[in-house]
């Protein structure tokens, strides 16, 4: 009987001590995601990214941590041409990806999908985001993007703005913060609040959080403004998100007005909430996210497989 | 002038001596397959996985076993964006390819097309798949599990049930058990009998074949049963299809009343005509077939290379 | 701040040293792209091909190119898939995947598309077609053909035939080669005639051109016929069309009688601009041009890399 395969499957069910040496490891592997130097930890081992739900970033992401490790890549990108489309349960498929990768990252459009393929399956399973409900890996490299620019997460006053009810990666990072000492500010219109679950989570572990729907009253004193779309579909009163649109909309002028150090955060890919301006301030850290974005995989992968 | 490239385009076409050959360097294979070893053989070789149909179970056991040899892979997944698709022909793209990689493994929605490939080709085809004409890597890997299950193949009834003249597996693995001493059983409804090619080439064989379109007393006695999809869309009458449904259901009440020992197996994927509840029998096999599909590929890519 | 990246963007931004040189290392590549030796100049490095626009032959060169020098590859080869779908800006899609890879090859629909991915790109860009605009790696590869097989190119009378105005192939030759001291023939129907910028250039530089709408006139006493494809979507008049594709096509027969000795030339795919009766010719060479454009690729991305 072959050891339980270790799964990450949402943030929820990491550990402190998990976290803490996901984030550790991923310092060490600075270097090989920035190219200076390459590794041969994985070799000969196999990552398979089964992309069922198109996502480009995250896709290029992992396999770059990957190869840069020294393994190698199997890529499933079109839903349409999947095994699942011909009627296939996803714990079969898991049974049949599980002979061929060593681990699999898995993207879906159903929450849960994570979780049930991870049931089938006889290696590692990280999932790289299912329906609205977990992306842990994005989760991890923002809290590490955090520590790496502010030097620790304790202490800190964060908000989150946007789509706090549909996106994933709000509430993923919520659950992986509350391990620390923070305050959340939840920045969202009345529609798009935060999902209970963390709201529950929150007042169970005595984690202080305010909720507003004002942008510029949410940034005001706070240590790090993450920020996510507020997507138009989402809305049944085109005049509200219209209306939402325009005071979700972060530029220069605005952070140099309200607080011009904190630290400004995105998942990506953004449309207009971030003006170009804001860009060149050396506190926008959403294009550092990226490059974190590879050590933090390259750790997940050797700590699943170590 | 370079030697003729040493394709794999139909079951019909593989002397016994050559299967033989293929069975044999799969066992060799298995400690590669099972990923207890890298191997290194196909190093610096490159396999281009070219799927104008979808199959990603198919293609990533290619890939897989490639890449578990030390190869490369290219990969071509969406039939709407290739050449072909801007009026080229098959031959001239395999003159393309062939410049590219050292092995293709082809896979397409027309009849003869992997041969058609071959003929511009210069290096060795590997027939993926083509309409409902043939698929001998999936024999191949089916008699290797028949062999290394029950231990011989020489003395064995087989049977196999389902759509048997629509698919693409049973008949590619009826020719090539007609190369071992065999007795065969087909069950399929009427409309959905086993080809006349392979009835013509078995009369001509002498080798012992019934059919039957009940599959309890198709099963009775038999040592391996092979089961396909019956496949709705192939019926006018909506109804016949609902009957003959429910008696090509496989559960393991069936199976424990009528012929406990014998050896289940399916290409895969399934859809509902084998229950949940046989997936834990020792006999049932289907998810053993994928492991033994990697070894098997395996074989027929050093077998053409080396 | 590190050097600014060696992009590939158009041919008119290469100076001749820049071709040359190009030239000269492909010829070295010569053995690895006929998959003699296996390179291992680009280990640890990562090609990304982004194909936002379809091309399977494209892509694979590319790829081969750099599995065959040691290097590995992602790839995009979905447009409806990216981020760019998602209303992400190019250059923030640049500044993401220069992350992620050591180099881009980027086929995009829109002109000017790789011009403005270098802009966010802290990488080499090449430019693996765009819109209706360039095509640089295809002209150096064909440029290379002309060198091969006739042993130079200074002195040589070019005929480029067919759709001058909307394939991006015949002025990203033109641009090249009048870096060389050659004379042009430019054959096409009076709609598709070369474009302005070319014809503009080739004056201030003094380079000979003739223009004619008669493909047997155009051919007769050249060097080179390079023949790309009329194609039918840009005619409004159907019978101008149909008229036009008759005298358009290359026939054995019409080589014998005109310029049995021509260098026959064509980027793929062709549909029935050229009879499958002059490949056997020993001055038709096309698919020779394939095999070419492996090792030219090879040497562009070793001078954007060393």
């Amino acid at each position: 009987m072959p050891p339980k395969p270790k799964h990450l499957l949402s943030t929820q069910s990491l550990k402190k001590s998990e976290i803490e040496e996901i984030l550790a490891l991923a310092k060490e592997m600075e270097p090989y995601a920035r190219k200076e130097k390459q590794g041969t930890r994985m070799k000969g081992k196999i990552l398979a990214a089964l992309f069922y739900e198109p996502s480009t970033r995250t896709r290029l992401s992992f396999e770059t941590a990957m190869k840069r490790l020294g393994g190698e890549t199997l890529s499933v990108t079109d839903a349409s041409t999947s095994s699942i489309s011909k009627g296939e349960s996803i714990s079969d498929t898991a049974k049949v990806i599980s002979q061929f990768a060593d681990i699999v990252a898995i993207r879906h459009s159903q929450n849960g999908a994570a979780k049930e393929f991870s049931l089938g399956s006889e290696v590692p399973v990280i999932n790289a985001g299912d329906g609205v409900s977990q992306h842990p890996s994005q989760a991890l490299l923002d809290a590490y993007t955090i520590k790496k620019e502010l030097g620790k997460i304790n202490g800190l006053t964060v908000a989150i703005s946007g789509d706090l009810k549909y996106g994933r990666t709000p509430n993923s990072l919520a659950f992986l913060l509350s391990n620390y000492n923070v305050k959340f500010r939840f920045i969202s219109p009345k529609e798009l609040k935060m999902k209970p679950d963390v709201i529950v989570h929150l007042n169970r572990m005595k984690i202080p959080y305010e909720e507003t729907t004002k942008f510029e009253e949410g940034m005001r004193g706070v240590d790090v403004l993450y920020m996510t779309r507020v997507q138009k579909e989402r809305f049944k009163n085109y005049r509200e998100y219209e209306r939402l649109k325009n005071v979700y909309v972060l530029n220069k002028k605005l952070v140099q007005k309200v607080n011009p150090k904190m630290l400004i955060m995105h998942p990506l890919p953004r449309v207009n909430e971030i003006a170009q301006d804001v860009d060149g301030l050396k506190n926008a850290a959403y294009f550092r996210q990226v490059e974190n974005g590879i050590a933090v995989r390259m750790a997940i992968i050797l700590t699943r497989l170590l």
